[in-house]
């Protein structure tokens, strides 16, 4: 067999030559919308990479992209990678001295910054120690004033660029392609390293009828950020397959999110189940058609079954949860129905569609604990392996890599259980799992379960020590505005559900749950906070 | 990013673990058919792995099957490739020379034959250089008498092996894992290595949306023999996608394939376009419900219109042309719909299912003569060439190699255009293309036009040197019994549908045009009959 190289070039070379026409739709400003051809943004793309190569990018330079999801951004997304550079996409959302130390650790040399974000960074410019070039995404060709010597128009260079620039034809798949930094609980992001040959399997993953099955036929509208692992794949996907791709640009609505399905036809959206609850509060005060949507994929974080419902019952659109994470690029398993539940009843298939899913072809998970595999019984907790092709095997020059990465398998520090159908349900963090008397108890299911008696707002279970059982559940409850519950009350609704010794010790109240910036329980500073706390009956 | 090697391995696992409730449906004769799930399945497939080893399998080792498509078949599909061997599948209908050429080229092993076709390949078994062991595969546990020492049963060695026999966990993606040979025009048949990647990428290939997106909901009816290129991959895909698949076993009729749909709510089938012709007829004296089919596949060759144009109309199923071959594992391209012609009249969809389509994700194909590339106009003929990561680089230990591989392409020896949409027509072999004053004329197409008449049977359209011309056309015509055309009336049919000197110069009638084994023209015994041949006029 011939030993062909899986690289982006040939996506690239494929959407000029066979989709020509297939429109980018593509927001910039609250006033701009952009519509252009793949025939233009393949021309584009080459202008890109040879101004870029002008600047000086060659093999293995790293290029920092500081944007929301627009045509420039898709055009980075190519012309970096063909060239056989490096793909750095940055989360715009970090702390100041977060993207200080990515952008050094990952020793960019050019940066591609959004107008609108050029302020953020301006004043990090000082501390950035590799940085040569900073190219502006405006939809002028001017250039903003800055002290710093070397600030670029995007538009400005593409004019003066070769259009027909050809990318490099003996890049090996096994080159760098991509990087992305992943927030970590306690010290400095830690980075994961895409190439070419991960990338490319990864969006035939996204291709396969048997999870998102990704075509020409769709209109794709990725509302999940370019700076989040790729946009989950799917703008890679869209130039392979010849998908029209609707990209949202910066500060989008609820409101613009269903303009958009509905003016563009939209077949196919994914995003974190907030944009879902707030798309779904729009519709239903302001009804748009729906009707193109094929299926919407929720990731990032577990989905409300009371969500998911909405979804497939009041707005007929498939409501798919996916399981993933940077480490795993991401798409590890997702929540499509078998054959075999044709026959589930209403509540067993919500099961299903609330679960992390069925792990998809080429991906190897495994569940963990020291018994070894645990079986598929629905309760025996374990913590969740990764193994395959699109799969990190470390962090980028990061101590951390040891930790996470063991045995030729991802540790994804997840707590799982896997149903009969041996479909992957989550049930807590490593580090939040309450350990009682050498029993597990996970904190999510207790907090879901409190988080449905009417009067709580928000519940975090955390363990606290205790002499006999090492570990008890403590309930942390914020209770809604006006609304009144005791600790009897809340523990009572917990009986009958769990098993006695599920049920927490204590129930405290608070007045909000301490979180971390992109909006989860900070259980780390919940669990210091109470470290001395007794229970008191 | 992990370096998980592409092996069929992780296919097998994945089978066995998330989807061990799937039926295999297996006719092994006219009498007996086999229900097996899918959990039975891999422990008989371990079985047979651990059997083989036992008879001394290992690495590299040649293993041939002779064998009709059933259960056991696609046991060895696995076992074989899992263990780190070759499966060897060979073409049962060959003559016994070539039959003999192959197992001694490729220095099988073992042989693994089904009972009802030992008796074809005992005669032979004299000849065979390096065969140690055969295994006749019956529903019995008894092996035929033989003169030939090692001839064992099937059922009686899987009764006493291992079903918790391990498969290496340490190949290499780049191992053999399969090879076929396929017909020469002249010569021994050549030989085709297939590796655990490009069979890996190949199924991916199939499950995509954009393809023939095969996945757990199919029920798959390969009838395209699994000694032809892997049954077109369809079982590979079949065990990695947990498809329920039906293998129609030795002798089956249009009628028994209808049952089998009907019965078994087959969604997918694939097969070449005189099965389907017999199929369509049957079908139209005995109709059976087809409304769970929702694809027929057809290749090997072209399909005519008025075929598809009864399977799209007259039985409402969608009828999809795939073009390929051994070199190419095959699946090149499909005559799929984009979007754009979803307002295209019902001629232009037709002409462009009957076209060999869109090339697939991974695939490169070209048109070039010797201008370079061919424009997209539908018109300029050149040699279809094709390069990707399932696609043949050589012939095995055979120095035609060098004819049909050159320059990182394969040659196909195929004449094609490039419909404005980029789908491939093949217009003709390289071979029995006519070259006429520096133009070259299509002799398929004048073959199509000329069989459009009512009186012709068959025809045949062959170069015959000119010296002015270099080359011109000949018409070679057989008549419908008791039909009667005259030569002016045929070449009045074709004026007005091609250019002038596209023409042919003479029209000769004969009894019977001279063919393949496998049903096609024999046009090189054909001019080499008229190689003398002068046009009188």
């Amino acid at each position: 067999m011939m030993d062909t190289q899986l690289v982006l070039n040939g996506f690239l070379k494929r959407a000029e030559r066979y989709f020509p026409n297939k429109l980018i739709v593509s927001r910039t400003s609250e006033t701009m919308t952009h519509r252009i051809t793949f025939a233009e943004y393949a021309k584009r793309t080459r202008r890109l990479g040879s101004a870029l190569t002008n600047l000086g990018m060659t093999r293995g330079t790293k290029v920092g992209t500081f944007a929301w999801n627009h045509h420039r951004h898709l055009e980075a997304y190519f012309a970096i990678p063909c060239a056989g550079a490096i793909l750095h996409t940055i989360n715009i959302r970090l702390a100041p001295e977060h993207i200080i130390y990515i952008i050094n650790h990952a020793e960019d040399e050019i940066l591609l910054i959004d107008g609108d974000l050029f302020p953020l960074v301006e004043p990090a410019i000082p501390y950035l120690k590799t940085v040569k070039h900073i190219i502006v995404m405006n939809d002028d060709k001017v250039a903003p004033q800055s002290s710093f010597e070397n600030v670029h128009s995007y538009e400005a260079l593409l004019a003066e660029a070769d259009e027909n620039f050809e990318f490099p034809d003996d890049l090996e798949e096994t080159l760098p392609a991509g990087m992305c930094y992943t927030s970590a609980t306690t010290g400095m992001p830690k980075g994961v390293v895409y190439n070419h040959r991960s990338i490319v399997l990864h969006t035939l993953g996204l291709g396969l009828a048997e999870s998102f099955g990704v075509s020409e036929r769709d209109v794709s509208l990725p509302i999940v950020p370019m700076f989040h692992v790729n946009a989950w794949g799917l703008p890679f996907a869209a130039i392979n397959y010849g998908v029209k791709i609707v990209l949202p640009g910066p500060m989008f609505t609820p409101s613009l999110l269903l303009d958009l399905v509905e003016q563009e036809k939209v077949t196919v959206s994914a995003g974190v189940p907030t944009i879902w609850l707030g798309v779904l509060a729009e519709q239903e005060k302001n009804p748009r058609d729906l009707s193109s949507l094929r299926l919407v994929i929720s990731g990032g974080s577990a989905s409300p079954k009371g969500l998911i419902q909405a979804y497939e019952e009041k707005l007929g659109v498939p409501y798919i949860v996916g399981y993933g994470m940077t480490e795993t690029s991401p798409l590890v398993s997702m929540s499509n129905y078998t054959t075999e539940m044709d026959d589930y009843s209403k509540e067993e298939l919500l099961d299903i569609r609330a679960s992390q899913g069925l792990t998809v072809s080429l991906i190897e998970t495994e569940v963990v604990n020291e018994n070894g595999l645990v079986p598929m019984d629905g309760k025996t907790m374990g913590e969740l392996r990764i193994r395959g092709p699109w799969i990190a095997s470390e962090y980028y020059k990061d101590e951390r890599t040891a930790e996470a990465f063991r045995d030729g398998w991802l540790y994804t520090g997840d707590i799982a259980v896997l149903t009969k159908e041996g479909y992957i349900k989550i049930t807590d963090r490593t580090k939040d799992l309450i350990k009682s008397g050498g029993e597990w108890i996970s904190s999510v299911d207790l907090e879901n379960a409190l988080m449905t008696h009417p009067a709580v707002f928000e519940a975090a279970v955390i363990a606290i020590p205790h002499e006999k059982w090492q570990e008890r559940p403590l309930a942390c409850v914020v209770l809604k505005e006006g609304a009144n519950a005791t600790k009897e009350d809340l523990i009572s609704s917990l009986e009958g559900q769990f098993a006695k010794w599920w049920i927490p010790d204590d129930v405290i109240f608070l007045k909000e749950i301490p979180k971390t910036s992109v909006g989860k329980f900070l259980k780390a500073k919940l669990r210091d906070d109470l470290k001395e706390y007794k229970v008191t009956n």
